[in-house]
């Protein structure tokens, strides 16, 4: 099969790529998408080596499962021991063994075929059309901040990063408290989110600092982290989605002095995510820049890697 | 009086300091601790400038309350403006506009008298002397640990840091969990553990990465942090106690991948810190090395500066 191969100093298309099966449910990619997390390991992030990519939405073509053979699917990513304390619990993605598609150990979504265990898989439902369906992931750690943080109705809430996870995170929040801003940096999508009715402003400026009771650091960039730091409360809460490939130079005295509650989030919940898909309460549809065939990988990485893009698909 | 008043660059024995009055209980400290934040304003942290010291036990000879007249006290240093949201909820220590004894707007405790509102005082219990009250306030800051976890009995916890606050908090917390482990670097302060019963390690290693629930970080290093978030567990907290005047370099992306927790912690509460002293269940005299008077304040600034120095007292 044709597939994305990174082998650690760059990604190419290899024409007969030879698919490790594990006895796991085998699924025909139909759409996948390019995230934040692949182009960092482009730059080193994870170190991984394979096929990359995780966001997709596909056709099952084998299964143990006969009841799944034929369904249109998306996949939670990681996949565990099912032995460990972690997996015991259902957290399958903190299995310190785990591999995951696309990052760790497992061949990803840019391929004409991947492999996920069957309990990994979720049925879409009929009203959810590809486009949509492929931003369950990302969708769905955007959801992981209701499973980390009980958010109150009366809370004030700042969204750092106007990006697509930016965009998904304040269309979730909006709805369950008094007052959501979007701080980012690009007319575009700033514009998109006003159309989607959401309070989108330029950059984060010092005269909000310290009044929001949760801050959703979602920029991808080394400054979000003290912007977010400026803009909480004490004994507010920072929700720290990025993931960089380098360290920051950071100062954690105000952390410690307005006792701030950090918290990293990662991945989420798929049932949440597929649920406001179906029910068309968060939308998607605007954030795909552009769709590519796997040949034309070259631009669709590059348009991904523009601070202007916020999704670009790779139909295989 | 004679206070030790910093001026920024350099603290010095004042005979004539002229106290401001506010209408607060005037206190005459019977004893004074120098305490790390102390060290770490000396540094330039916080930019105050005054009357430096905030951990204290002392004599009240005026107040609006006549009953507090006589009576032993230690006092809370943190003094808000009683009408924001704050304040209102009790959590004086974070009002934007508060002064902090010693620390911030407020002249602090290494002198021969202080002046308090009546709120932040505590009697102090017969049972307790004046060296184990002067701890009331450091052992405070170990128990907000609880009031910002809910600490498991199954849980297994490490301290990080043998100094004082870290050896405080190892008391606090070892009767509560299942397993619970000191990392420090100084033979003698982790003598005075395993004579307390605790079990006290040589520094960090990597044997134990990623499995303690919780951490709490007590090192005032900047090495610190990157320590903790690598014995955490994924989904686990971290604690931050240290406040340090300067910026560190960190990796943020464990943090995030793992899905760890990270708590500021400051300050605390009085009253189970008393209630423990009260007790005895928490043991403080071991850690005075030497109290000095006023006029020795170089010496015992020296020697509370130290790496091997548990706590310094000072007796105006």
């Amino acid at each position: 099969m044709r597939a994305l191969y990174f082998d650690g100093r760059e990604l190419k298309l290899v024409d007969e790529y030879s698919l490790t099966r594990r006895g796991e449910a085998l699924i025909k990619v139909s759409l996948a998408g390019i995230c934040g997390t692949d182009l960092e390991i482009l730059k080193g992030y994870g170190g991984f080596r394979g096929v990359l990519g995780h966001e997709f939405v596909g056709i099952v073509e084998e299964s143990s499962n006969p009841a799944l053979i034929g369904e249109r699917v998306v996949g939670e990513i990681n996949v565990g021991c099912n032995t460990c304390e972690f997996c015991r619990k259902g957290l399958m993605r903190h299995c310190p063994t785990r591999t995951v598609l696309g990052i760790r150990g497992r061949d990803g979504s840019f391929a004409e075929y991947l492999t996920l265990p069957e309990q990994n898989l979720h049925i879409v439902p009929d009203n959810v059309n590809d486009t949509q369906a492929v931003f369950t992931e990302p969708l769905a750690a955007a959801y992981e901040v209701l499973e980390q943080v009980q958010v109150e109705p009366s809370w004030k809430v700042a969204v750092l990063g106007d990006g697509r996870l930016g965009i998904l995170i304040a269309q979730v929040l909006a709805p369950l408290v008094a007052q959501l801003d979007v701080y980012g940096r690009h007319d575009r999508k700033l514009d998109i989110l006003r159309e989607l009715g959401i309070n989108a402003l330029k950059e984060a400026s010092n005269t909000a600092s310290h009044s929001y009771d949760l801050v959703v650091e979602a920029t991808g960039r080394e400054k979000g982290f003290g912007q977010a730091v400026e803009l909480v409360k004490p004994r507010g809460t920072v929700i720290l989605k990025s993931t960089i490939a380098q360290t920051y130079q950071l100062d954690l005295s105000a952390v410690v002095v307005n006792e701030v509650r950090i918290v990293g989030s990662r991945c989420g919940p798929f049932k949440p995510a597929l649920n406001a898909l179906a029910r068309n309460v968060v939308k998607v549809e605007k954030l795909v820049d552009d769709v590519y065939r796997l040949d034309s990988y070259e631009n669709a990485f590059k348009q991904a890697s523009s601070s202007e893009t916020l999704k670009v698909l790779i139909k295989p």
